[in-house]
């Protein structure tokens, strides 16, 4: 695990003050741009460039099965993980379809699946076949979270080997928001019931259910829960691991990571716990409809670009918001200046 | 004006109901790609389309002066409407960029400069020379208004005629924030200062000092402040009737539209008050951080795509969510059912 705790270099300051120095000169009232202004002032920073760009964006959903699901906290059967991935496979699913209207790269790995499949564009690099059910024994043993470390590790070395400007994470796993509220809850050290929601579709008393079998497991794995990576073992699913990995990787290779919802959000948030400097190649695609997640962005300190009251997960919410970061780019580099337009200023 | 008042017919009822029940079938927990499945349903409706899509979009953006400048309202000179007018033709204000990126059909209408400009790619359609300073005097005469009406008319025909999906209207117009607060004043018969907000960049002073310039004007113009085209053609700039006119028009012939920020929904709202069908036709595209757009937005029940804390104008806002509305199209019209996929329903 040497690798999680390389250190991460911060974005270059002074491609930040020159950046922040042309939006100044551009044609608009100061700040006028809002969000979108400090979206490219960060990425020239990441970038080193003057001119930051968004051209390549590479997109890795990984999927899972977790042995959670055993409890009753999906509102789908645990076989739909294995059926989405192939309607992945197809193009058939929602992030397929935002894949191509920004024309990414995309590929979905098999860290843990019930079963392999054999089906193109699926990549294998499998942990076990779905996690064991946390509120008996840990979800993981340490071989298996390596493997699924690794997993995330190897997204990102083929989205730099393919010149990637932007890596997005997304996931499939049925009873993957009970895995991350249990992370959730253990890492900001609050009740279940704070953060957990109805996932693809609970009602209120399935609800309750799914927190309490969270709470019963917190208490019946407490003392195992001291580091990030602890709680992730315990608790995590190989998608979420490999997420984990995937942000703290790219930090270090210093290419720029849009999170998407709650459960990229929990993996975004155990990532600053194990190297807190990653955060700061951190962009957040929206805010997500599922309970947790407006708790989860406020402890990342994180302001999303997009709040639509989705729930999908997928990396949905992080693709939808890559035309806004492409915008904000352009806007940075082919606005006029005031003295080019000959416009007065204030 | 009697167009202004022909009937609006409501989008689609059994398009709606059709696209509703495809949204239930596709890959994905129910409602989970929140607004995007209302926006897609609408458009269905709009449309009268199985398939909604959005493929031409025209933005036409109107630009006039005002004679409320001289009372001292913004924080840049009134000449910085005719050398922006120069910029839009020139390619290189925002809207500009953001107009390119979504390959959108581009023009600007003078509805009212200070001096005639003959530039490339500007439609003259003139009411006056700015209109008067309200603070003294009505801000335009009875055919001054019907000229700035008829210049929003015709740049729907266009838009018609060149076979667009989508209008969205821009304006730009220095101290178009003070009309604007002025007529949403008026129209909400609320004091100025709950509305009033920075502009391009007040201080608090000087923010006072605006809205009181409005208190006096809207105490001035008392009794002649009873219709929606009363208010318009006494508070008015020439650009926001000229974007009124445009909306109704709009929503007459089918036309979806999408609203920008501050002035723009005070046209919207002038709109509505004028020929109340036309709301079934808006999409919004973001709430600004100009103080009263959370206030108009709420007086016309809009839930806007975006909230990036933008205040520029120029269309800007809404420009930037056409990627989205796009998306939601796309995600209606590509998504696998479950029956396609076979994947199991919860």
């Amino acid at each position: 695990m040497n690798s999680l705790s390389a250190p991460i270099a911060a974005p270059d300051a002074a491609y930040y003050q020159q950046a922040l120095s042309r939006q100044a000169q551009l044609t608009k009232p100061p700040g006028s741009l809002g969000l979108l202004e400090d979206c490219a002032v960060r990425l020239a920073a990441m970038q080193r460039r003057a001119m930051p760009k968004l051209e390549k964006i590479h997109i890795s959903i990984f999927a899972a099965d977790h042995g959670i699901a055993e409890e009753g906290v999906s509102a789908f059967p645990q076989v739909v993980t294995m059926e989405m991935v192939k309607n992945f496979a197809a193009g058939g699913a929602a992030v397929n379809v935002l894949a191509r209207h920004v024309d990414a790269y995309f590929e979905v790995v098999d860290v843990g699946l019930l079963q392999p499949m054999a089906l193109p564009n699926v990549i294998s690099h499998r942990a076990g076949a779905g996690t064991a059910n946390f509120s008996r024994t840990a979800a993981m043993n340490d071989e298996q979270l390596t493997i699924a470390l690794a997993a995330g590790r190897a997204a990102v070395e083929r989205a730099v080997a393919n010149g990637a400007d932007l890596f997005i994470g997304g996931e499939m796993g049925i009873a993957n928001t009970t895995s991350a509220s249990a992370l959730a809850a253990a890492s900001l050290r609050i009740p279940a019931a704070e953060i957990t929601g109805a996932g693809t579709g609970l009602n209120a008393g399935q609800i309750d259910h799914k927190a309490g079998v969270i709470d019963s497991a917190l208490q019946h794995h407490q003392a195992a829960l001291q580091t990030p990576l602890d709680i992730l073992k315990t608790l995590g699913g190989f998608e979420i691991a490999a997420l984990t990995a995937a942000y703290i990787s790219a930090a270090q290779q210093g290419l720029p990571v849009l999170i998407d919802g709650f459960i990229s959000s929990v993996a975004a948030l155990l990532a600053v716990g194990i190297n807190p400097g990653c955060v700061d190649w951190f962009f957040y695609g929206h805010c997500s409809a599922e309970k947790g997640h407006a708790r989860i962005l406020q402890a990342l300190n994180a302001q999303p670009l997009l709040n639509l009251q989705m729930r999908l997960g997928e990396g949905s919410g992080a693709v939808l918001a890559v035309p806004l970061l492409q915008m904000a780019c352009r806007l940075h580099n082919e606005m006029a200046t005031f003295s080019q337009a000959q416009v007065s200023t204030a």
